[in-house]
């Protein structure tokens, strides 16, 4: 087998299951923390395991064929040691990065052709090249190539991207070379339209992939569209494999989707926004969030969240976070990024705990109108 | 008593002591993280002290005055708990920073009146004052406000200048307030000339501190009038106090100067230069340092120095720090920064251990190629 995937329990559409690969099991549902280019930021890998649980982590093809490149990953070991994280790894496939070039890069039926924004030489990426790089990053998991759809997109426009990004699953699947502990997802497109969204779904499931993934939601949606797009596109996905909403979101969105069945997530919000002074915190009167650079913290000798017990809430003031955020010290990213990838993998430890006891509706009843 | 020193064991001028505070024991030789606005650049203080063994850390009047200011500080409980460093804390007393601004300030007998560069407000820094929020700190180790004499000056220039700083030495002491486990260090000046050091050392030890800087030094000197004037300054004063050489140096310089009797040390280079990709290691061909951003490193499977046990060197390849350096990520800051502070730290360690065991003389003949 090349992953494993086991349903231990489901309450409604939601799932608690376990994932095993090659570098260690993944209890889900799960965040996924972003390491971009090799380095989840900000936080020391090993800790990130020790301190906050983190079970797996991902990585991008775009930014590490381009440096330091994959075959000097590959030479070092694969990204687990280049990177020392000994944890599995997911890798996207570059898609969403080189379309997000804009005018940098071309499309046709075999990839895309784009000039690297580094030093601009050219590069061309295909399906197979992408899965060649993944390969050598030694990922757990292999994303496929796809073009994520922009939004808003007619249901023409929708349909030929949808379609051109399934011949390209299919060339990604052949690509994959299979090794007991690794494998591959692929990722179902087709915009917000239902009948695309199954025919796209149909497709994957006839080529056959190790779990599926839903791409092309949160870019650009309203609110509504995206939480009405969620469970239609997850309730399309088969059971009996792990299913994974791409770049997805805000903690009140993971917690919705893992009620519409969602098992994984990676977003960059966590991250990011700690490093712009966003804490993500469980108060209902901040609607979830605390701009810790605000002069009101200034004096404060609570902790972030006075209902978490991160390092960093265990240990500092509002008033120390704010005093080293506004000096922009290195400690205050450091700070802020190890609380805000706590309440994100501490909501999902409790959304596994509130599905083992039979009791997720409840919790997510409670905890919803407390984060963001 | 204010402070305990212990004369643990001498050799030649080389002294091994025990420095007894309210907030833990400091073995000497030691080297003291600078920690200006209350965080050592990109370091969590708890690994600073388990992972690192770092005793003792510094913080600058001038900046936590301005930034968050010394009331907060004090109302935070001190500067130990709201940095979250529970151990000893040295402050220097601002006058080194203030100086530092050139024309935008003004120095007369009662202190210096400067602009913030922050907000462009007017302070008038006093010997008081400074004690004051030396005190509000709550600073194991306060340092008296001095005039760092530039460097060259005429013997006159030296004379008036080492003249103004002992006068404001008394009224440092006389502001200053005794607790137990907190003390007060004079300053010694007088630039290169022995007889204006010898006249401040009789003015210090005269009004009487809990130990004794050698102040103006690394201000510009040739290293060959650096490495004269260290055992020069280190010789005048008492044997039965603390000798602290302030913003010294390179690993070599504090090498030499423990052989010629000083006990403490502080410095931003290891800090600094690891933000700048700098890190120094214990390699005679490379003269100590190696810079991790040379295309050299970029496939390396070394460690930054074999020699070394430090968490970094662990667990890290150059390969890996030369990427994330280059990519400017955090971690790249904070995988050469507790690299560059073990470099500190254990070859200090080591000089104990080595007066310990009675071959200091031999270790540093060893280590001094070997080091920058």
């Amino acid at each position: 087998m090349a992953l494993q995937f086991e349903l231990l329990k489901t309450h409604g559409s939601a799932r608690r299951g376990r994932l095993t690969t090659a570098h260690g099991v993944v209890e889900t549902p799960i965040f996924m923390p972003v390491g971009t280019v090799g380095t989840v930021k900000a936080m020391r890998p090993d800790l990130l395991k020790t301190e906050l649980g983190a079970q797996i982590i991902l990585g991008n093809t775009y930014h590490l064929f381009l440096r330091p490149g994959h075959e000097l990953v590959a030479k070092m070991g694969g990204l687990q040691r280049f990177a020392n994280w000994d944890g599995p790894i997911l890798t996207d496939s570059g898609g969403f990065q080189v379309f997000s070039l804009a005018k940098l890069r071309t499309l046709t039926e075999d990839g895309v052709t784009f000039q690297s924004p580094l030093d601009g030489a050219k590069h061309h990426l295909t399906p197979e090249l992408s899965t060649h790089i993944q390969h050598a990053l030694n990922a757990n998991i292999t994303m496929c190539f796809d073009e994520c759809t922009p939004h808003p997109a007619t249901h023409t426009q929708a349909a030929e991207s949808m379609r051109l990004s399934m011949r390209w699953a299919r060339r990604s699947r052949d690509a994959f070379v299979d090794r007991p502990g690794f494998g591959q997802f692929g990722i179902q497109q087709g915009s917000l339209y239902p009948d695309l969204r199954a025919e796209s779904t149909a497709k994957l499931v006839e080529i056959g992939f190790d779990g599926y993934a839903i791409g092309g939601l949160a870019v650009g949606e309203t609110p509504d569209e995206l939480h009405e797009a969620i469970p239609m596109a997850a309730s399309l996905l088969p059971t009996d494999k792990p299913r994974y909403l791409m770049g997805v979101g805000y903690p009140s969105d993971m917690v919705k989707a893992v009620l519409a069945g969602v098992d994984m997530f990676d977003c960059v919000l966590p991250t990011r926004n700690a490093r712009n002074g966003m804490a993500f915190i469980r108060d209902a009167e901040r609607g979830g969030v605390l701009k810790i650079g605000h002069a009101e913290h200034k004096a404060s000798d609570l902790p972030l969240d006075p209902t978490c017990t991160c390092h960093t809430c265990a240990h500092y003031t509002r008033a120390y976070v704010h005093h080293v955020h506004k000096e922009d010290e290195i400690l205050g990213h450091m700070l802020m990024t190890h609380h805000n990838l706590a309440h994100y993998l501490t909501l999902m430890a409790d959304m596994r705990a509130a599905l083992d006891a039979g009791t997720v509706e409840n919790f997510a009843r409670e905890v919803l109108p407390l984060i963001r």
